[in-house]
């Protein structure tokens, strides 16, 4: 049997189809800009997937997506999707395809992504943080993805790293994810471009081109500016990373996505400002920082199917 | 049946004996310090027990201490306490009394009392902040004490408020509890009559005689330096409440301790804090920041007694 993983994003809606050891025989993409409405985004998909697969070998569907609601089966006010309010997604993909399905915040599917085909094979107790667009998280204890009394536990990317800080999309100042995201790191990149004087690869390059992947090049190349946004991006997720791990007392923390790609750039200095950040208490522990086990390219999908394989397998 | 709780402070172990109802039909306490070796305290303990309670009637123990290890029944290096290393702790109380025995972090203890005879009665999902000498937390998720994968889980008193603010005990910098328990706010008045000219009744009494007690009688007087310090603490305190919020997804947060006996002068700009620096996903939730429901003088005995009836009985 199979499971369609979804996976919901501000800019592409990838899906595809996974078996129980993580093996996608078929995945596709949408834009989700495209689809005003979002029942119109799942019938394309059921479309393009009934074109290339057998729908009756399906077992359930797994939806990852941002400011998703276990419990309600919702999307809830997403600032980066399309649709607005609180749309009870899960129960129109259940309608459309006749199959039951699970919605999770799209962290939350890649921590149980971890658990199922990666890094955190065995463990109980970890922490996953997406480095995207935004800055996402999904907490395990105990062996169970952690829900909260609303469903809306670990928004690790909206702790408080400056009161006076940077500008949010969630509304509020100074919030993790406007340092440690794609986004965090672009913003870093401009205002080091502001205060040093140094030639730099990334002066020739425009806010909204500015990527992740061109800022590690330029960083392999010795390119100063680029450093310096590391080691600053890569302090500030160490220090954080400290706090979160007085919280819950994990055995590990993994970070995966586009900044996490980047490699021991970011990951060096996170990890030695992570140690010197850590509580006495905490420090022969052991606890480690590194980075997920999935191939980033598949994690979102398999994460969304291992929701089907954690909870509607029989 | 009854259950004997104890719970182990820096300065004083407080024990006592419980029913399932949390009546307390006695307790007493110990000076911590006059005890060299922790055996001798247990042994002082149970002699004074054994005059005044039958010990045939005792279904188990619980007990509270600071770096207490759930797993290992072990106290860890902790720094307010007189004896160093890691000690057995939970090993030797059953030795000595020949009753089975749990222990775990005093906030953890608190924590449950909460749940089993305070506020917290029915709720799955809630935090308990003790504010004492130190800042101690216990994280309830899914109807469960969060332990963590080394037993540690919930030290919410060192996460950072300031990278280059105060020295903890921990050995860190900016921690929590340097603001916000007995100790900091004693810490926030001296920073607050040194930058300001304005006359006190805090500037007659010396720092190892401030008292929490002491600095609410002052700003229920009025006095201008212990309203300031007020404002100050509930502003931390409430600030961070609202990065623990997004980690768990809390139904309540409760505070208790000598600082929570401060009352409005403490919760009012936390709350006030709380809500202005919730991530706005959260703010529809009505999560409580309110506080214990627990008689502060019980709240000890209750909390260690309630790891009994949670873990012990039959």
């Amino acid at each position: 049997m199979y499971a369609l993983g979804i996976d919901i994003g501000g800019t592409n809606t990838k899906f595809g189809i996974a078996d129980e050891k993580g093996n996608i025989p078929y995945q596709a993409r949408l834009k989700t800009q495209e689809f005003a409405e979002y029942a119109d985004l799942i019938y394309a998909l059921k479309n393009d997937l009934a074109k290339n697969f057998n729908l009756k070998d399906l077992q359930g569907i797994g939806i990852g997506a941002p400011n998703a609601n276990y419990y309600a089966g919702t999307i809830e006010h997403a600032p980066n999707l399309p649709w607005k309010g609180i749309l009870p997604f899960s129960a129109d993909v259940e309608k459309i395809f006749e199959l039951k399905s699970i919605i999770t915040n799209d962290a939350n599917a890649a921590a149980l992504g971890e658990q199922v085909y990666g890094n955190a094979k065995g463990m109980k107790d970890f922490l996953v943080l997406t480095l995207g667009t935004g800055l996402g998280s999904g907490i395990v204890i105990n062996g169970d993805l952690v829900y909260g009394k609303h469903g809306f536990a670990g928004e690790l990317g909206h702790t408080l790293v400056s009161a006076t800080g940077r500008h949010c999309a969630c509304g509020k100042v100074g919030c993790l994810e406007t340092y440690v995201s794609a986004t965090g790191i672009r913003r870093t990149i401009y205002k080091l471009l502001a205060d040093y004087t140094e030639p730099s690869l990334l002066r020739g390059v425009s806010y909204d081109e500015l990527s992740t992947h061109y800022i590690t090049e330029a960083a392999q190349k010795g390119d100063m500016i680029a450093l310096k946004a590391f080691e600053y991006t890569g302090r500030v997720l160490g220090m954080k990373v400290s706090d979160f791990v007085v919280h819950t007392d994990p055995e590990a923390v993994f970070i995966l996505g586009g900044l996490a790609n980047a490699g021991d750039f970011l990951l060096k200095p996170a990890q030695l400002h992570f140690e010197k950040s850590l509580m006495p208490l905490f420090k022969d522990r052991q606890i480690l920082l590194q980075r997920s086990g999935l191939k980033a390219d598949d994690a979102p999908i398999v994460g969304a199917s291992s929701l089907v394989w954690k909870y509607l397998s029989v």
